[in-house]
């Protein structure tokens, strides 16, 4: 049976729609009384398994699921060894540069050459800024990156971006993007290579209702 | 004027307690419809930061937050940059090693030499395995670390254990202790060596708060 991991948090009930669209059923997890992170579609056709969306790779990278809908910002960011299928045309939201609007530095490339960036995309923050050629240090933060300019630890921020509410709320402006995101369908190489369960069929099955919707 | 970074969660409430008691209030914060991350108790004394309990010895580090109250085992999986002033003596955990009840290795030394291990704590989980000359692999997870044997991913998980209680509930059971955590008081070392706005009185007084609670 093939196992399916989605992503909590923003992508989740998109996820679900998409295949519940193939006869999937995974509904239950979007009960806030649920408490299942393993569930079997009423088919039995497929399992879906309910992880944190910085998981997700990682059970699809060592073959516990066979296929997974993951952040294209998480894909860049983790760079994990899964092959890339499809671009599945929702959750999208960008990786943007920000500043404070009284800031000084209103481009990227005015920060200074000891500049600090705060982020939870360390890596692609530091990929952004290598190709700049600006030797700027990359603070990692796992919550509430908005504090680094506040507080004046750093004088930028890297983030995703959806709708800017935060960004605004917190006195910031996007100077740059670094690139666009949506979710992206994932599978395990070995297993998409092989066939396993007939993998490929629901692949390209997800692809199709893509394309169509 | 001191900023003092407290870290969301678990730790929150006693160590706005602790300050209480010295007559620096940030209950404010314990307010469930609170959405301010920096307060300045009544007095104007001292700042307080709330952030991500990953994130405090970052803003402590960086000079941001003179002070700190972060849990051991992030000091010992991060080996920030910081000064280690005092045990506070609450928030008391442990990391352990689990397995299935069911698994045929009861010892960590009894795992395969390839086996996997899933954890939060990376760095803490390669030291221990090191120190047992276990080659094992350690597979970084963010959330839900006991779905790692559930799924057959992983043959145990490190991870923090306070009542024990997510354990028994997914068939787990410790069978190692890394060690014991508890909440500790950092601070920015030049801030403390220099003795900004007197750090080192209010270093003391908790230290004195604490030996006599």
């Amino acid at each position: 049976m093939i196992t399916i991991a989605l992503p909590k948090g923003a992508l989740l009930s998109d996820s679900i729609e998409l295949f519940k669209r193939l006869g999937l059923d995974f509904t239950a997890f979007l009960d806030s009384k649920n408490r299942q992170l393993q569930i079997t579609d009423p088919t039995n056709t497929a399992k879906g398994l309910l992880v944190r969306a910085t998981d997700v790779p990682v059970y699809v990278e060592y073959g516990q699921a066979q296929l997974g809908i993951v952040g294209y910002d998480l894909l860049l960011e983790k760079t994990p060894d899964v092959a890339h299928l499809a671009d599945l045309n929702f959750g999208g939201c960008r990786m943007s540069v920000a500043v404070p609007k009284t800031s000084p530095y209103q481009t990227p490339t005015e920060l200074p050459p000891n500049g600090k960036v705060a982020s939870k995309f360390v890596n692609c923050a530091k990929t952004y800024f290598q190709q700049l050629d600006l030797p700027v240090e990359i603070i990692p933060l796992y919550g509430s990156v908005e504090l680094g300019p506040i507080t004046g630890m750093s004088e930028a921020i890297v983030d995703l971006v959806s709708t800017g509410r935060t960004l605004k709320e917190n006195g910031l402006v996007e100077v740059d993007t670094l690139f666009q995101s949506t979710a992206r369908l994932i599978a395990h190489p070995l297993s998409y290579r092989l066939n396993l369960d007939n993998l490929n069929d629901l692949g390209e099955q997800i692809k199709n209702s893509v394309s169509k919707s």
